[in-house]
């Protein structure tokens, strides 16, 4: 029978990973601000939520496309995985099943990988959260999962509404996951940079009392515009 | 590996089935008539819509649970089918996939199935208004489907928020889908009489203008519950 | 026993309808048009659909407030609408269920009333079809409902995401809902007027080739705006 | 180009707040007790969920509306603020974008305003958390916004399903958001006294085994609507 | 008028209840092992989350069926429990109240109680969460409801997609809500013990760096099955 | 202030387009077939749904990105369409607004345009269906929108969940909506049509009472999987 939910099942053991430094500084900047850094692009879906606050990763991404359903693919995933890592996977339809548990989270733990994002669900986490191992993911749910079909390892694949590469960089907290681009992970945190540093200048003045409308000059465009104040 | 998504995957080859004038009675009578004569129970969630207007059907219901993404368990139900069933399927988890389409509707027609009731996804809706196949789906959706996972047939299963027992009688038409107990077929199809009998002569007088509140005879306890006119 | 979802359970006779001529006007104009000519403002939630293609109307909203699972007010309402009116139900809470029948329809139709707004269910919607009595509504399921709470007639209610005053013009078509201030039907009927006028000359001209890029005059401004062409 | 949301965008600088002691008092009570004592009325969608445990507010209502990925009308409202005050969003049509961050929570906070209730997203929420500025929201979501077409400050608008008036009490917590109309917020909170009161009594006798049946009486109700025990 | 969602409102007093040291037992393993243990089978809807971080319970059901938007049966329901049990609430149609709050709580706690499963609303969380009562539910907020019609307490239900009977085993966690057969409570409860104790082995080797492809063998069947290694 | 949605807003003109004789042949094998021949790839998300039954299409796509709720981009993208074209459009982040109506629709079909896939809104569909004119949309909602901020026009986008580059072949019907990468276009005709020649005699012998657990040996596997009959 049919046992595939693509053409060509295959899993691509070596990747290119960005520049390491460059995924540190994306990691701490954050997610908004190197979202903005990009032009506002690259972040994924709004359901993607962290399994407890405050978590917070950046690494390269390890890449898995698996059906509905069927986390066999994710044990391929992870002798593919090194230290710096994030695993980040996408069903090939939408499910909210239990891929992903504390057994596998230990595996990766032990190769260094940094967390996982998932278009799907996570269980144990309660396990998770003890072990600090930080989960982005659309449900939570107990739901088994088989091991009967393949799917693809290290290809470009859908995640929550964004196209991921392997290796692309990928940046998780609490307000969502962003991708960058692997060959623009170093100019994104560099224009990450320029943009932490011009806000805290804003920061100060907001906090002074300041206002925005005067901050931003934004008085004549919004009369022009048509503004009008009663 | 794990190729099942529940502990015994089983097929029954031998149910009992309603009767089948009572089946064909509350196929008359319709869901909203059979669903109010039963007490209010039994009906399907509302996200289960017929893929055409003006499709009915009764039956008998032949079960199946699939796993999410793997129709294989389908291609086994047909066999168990015979004249005026019909099938009834779920996933093990929330599944929108495009599970069946016109082949599969071909032969359970050859074998005199009424239709289908799945709580996933349909495909081939064109080719299935043309057979005049009738289904309600919660989807209309291509996404093919794995033949990998066992599941069972002719076991109790939920259906869109129903339990449903093989042998059960199913009602679909354009408000939804009802089951009824196999044991209570006559019984409700009797109380859907009497209701239908009942409610021409209401038409008629809401016809001419009586109004609800003087035929139900509610001004007294509207008022007694404390609505006040202005 | 609490009986209410409102604390006082009302039920005004009186209400001011707007002008006749102008709730017709409306609805010929449309939805569209008349959601444009009142400033982007009005439309009903995107999940308020018809029952069948082609189902229009505009009339005199008398509202309805309902508690979830409860149609008895409905009954309360019919007895204060008239010809040209359209009955606007909300529950007080969310619920999909099949609060609107044909014996309902029938009773309102017998006083000239032009169809049904419901953020909520509808049932025997065939019936209703057959009638040609039309109603957009949230969901068409043919869930029952109980007869046991009070809740108010002809008060300002919020029906998926607008809030509609007694006596308010309601407009619906193909592209759902529009509410429009009773004291503004007039004026509203006039700007959605001069629109159509204006439209037909645009259409003839894309009809022809001319681009809206040139009709609207828009190359410069999205060239100062920065749009670059490769 | 068309640049506004809305036919007159418009800012109003002046409005009436309530009373200050009923505007402390409503938020000592809390959502569920001033929702109850209001009749059961004023309460904002489900979705609408704090972005930290334990965070609550009261304070008199500055309203915003603004287009759909467009925040410059936050910042026209900023100015319109002062200490007591909660902000109050709405998009024109149905948004999750990220509208608000740490830089105008800063600003808010330097003019003493008490939170944020947004029917969209909201972002830097980790920050938001460390300065305790409570905000309810529908999403948290780093999407970026633009400043480019106008919408209203403090008009009435629709916020997650509720009208909301500038001016009016806004309370939030735990359980959710409620308003309450300016001029009603003395009589409320007088009657969420009450309610609280009352509620003492009955939760010591139910802590020590009175059965709420014989508390509020039900027993004979509920065999004379026809309950029947087994 | 009609005050019942079913035909037969019925409140049966005695049930049979699953063996204590299984039920405690089960809670032990937690709801992802012993929704493993029983074939993936019984998982509550993904839905389902608790109101606070770490909420864990297992107990017998007690099972209500309540009318949208209607708490009175709970009432009813609390006489019937004992200590040990859980209540389990699913309403006749969605609904998203909050049928539950401190005063019920406090009341199944001084019968000893161990909290609450409701396929709809819940409010006073803070209340809730001070008082270590956990409730898993389909949503927080405080809307009330009323005391108008009847339902049935210790009637088989369908809660969040599963079907639960009166006395069966319900385990609830971080990771959802899983419902134990009665008759089954003993036998999950061993199949649970084995694979836990399985299970920690594996997780020391995991740990160690052993891959999953090599403990469980994989290798040799994802290669028959025609993944490919680039 | 910032209008645009990404940071380099451009229109690319010319694009390369796949084979018009494997974008007409796509078409005739329709959704499901395509989607399969590709080894169940391409498939836009389920919520994608034709405005009138029987609407089909094929084409080469150009694609727009356009900010909520703003339509002025597809203004641009008219232009650079030719004969054969499908407008292809998604926006930066989730919006159900009309970003498009029969205007638009004269214009396009001006310019020998095949029909509309829009991860959004779109308006005016009783015109659109007489004028025949196909669309694929996630709503049918009459929310106007601005012209204020910029997008891109022939760029990459991810529209319903899969990712569409400029010129690449986009077919839809009843069952969904599928793209297929230019330079595949001709391969997966061909697979498309052999799959078709095989279903015909599939068809015939299912339609003649043969098992599809004969016609495709199933009963071995089954057997060996472990599924028992009963």
């Amino acid at each position: 029978m049919r046992n595939a939910v693509i053409a060509k099942p295959i899993a691509v053991r070596n990747i290119a990973r960005p520049d390491a430094a460059a995924v540190k500084a994306l990691g701490d900047y954050g997610v908004a601000t190197v979202h903005e850094a990009q032009g506002r692009t690259g972040l994924l879906a709004a359901y993607m939520r962290p399994i407890y606050p405050r978590a917070s990763l950046s690494g390269a991404a390890v890449t898995v496309l698996v059906p509905p359903g069927d986390n066999w693919m994710i044990h391929v995933a992870v002798e593919l995985c090194q230290a710096g890592d994030v695993l980040v996977v996408a069903p090939s339809s939408p499910c909210s099943d239990g891929y992903f548990g504390d057994l596998l989270a230990t595996s990766l733990r032990a190769r260094g990988v940094m967390g996982l994002i998932i278009d799907a669900g996570v269980r144990d986490v309660a396990t998770l959260t003890d072990m600090q191992f930080p989960v982005w993911s659309k449900a939570i749910w107990a739901q088994g999962t088989v091991k009967a079909s393949l799917g693809a390892v290290n290809v470009p694949i859908i995640c929550a509404g964004q196209r991921i590469e392997p290796g692309d960089a990928v940046v998780a907290d609490d307000d969502g996951v962003v991708v960058v681009a692997r060959a623009e992970a170093a100019a994104v945190a560099e224009a990450a940079a320029k943009r932490c540093a011009n806000e805290e200048d804003k920061r100060k003045r907001l906090a002074s009392g300041e206002l925005g409308l005067d901050l931003y000059k934004m008085r004549e465009q919004l009369k022009a515009l048509g503004l009008e104040y009663r």
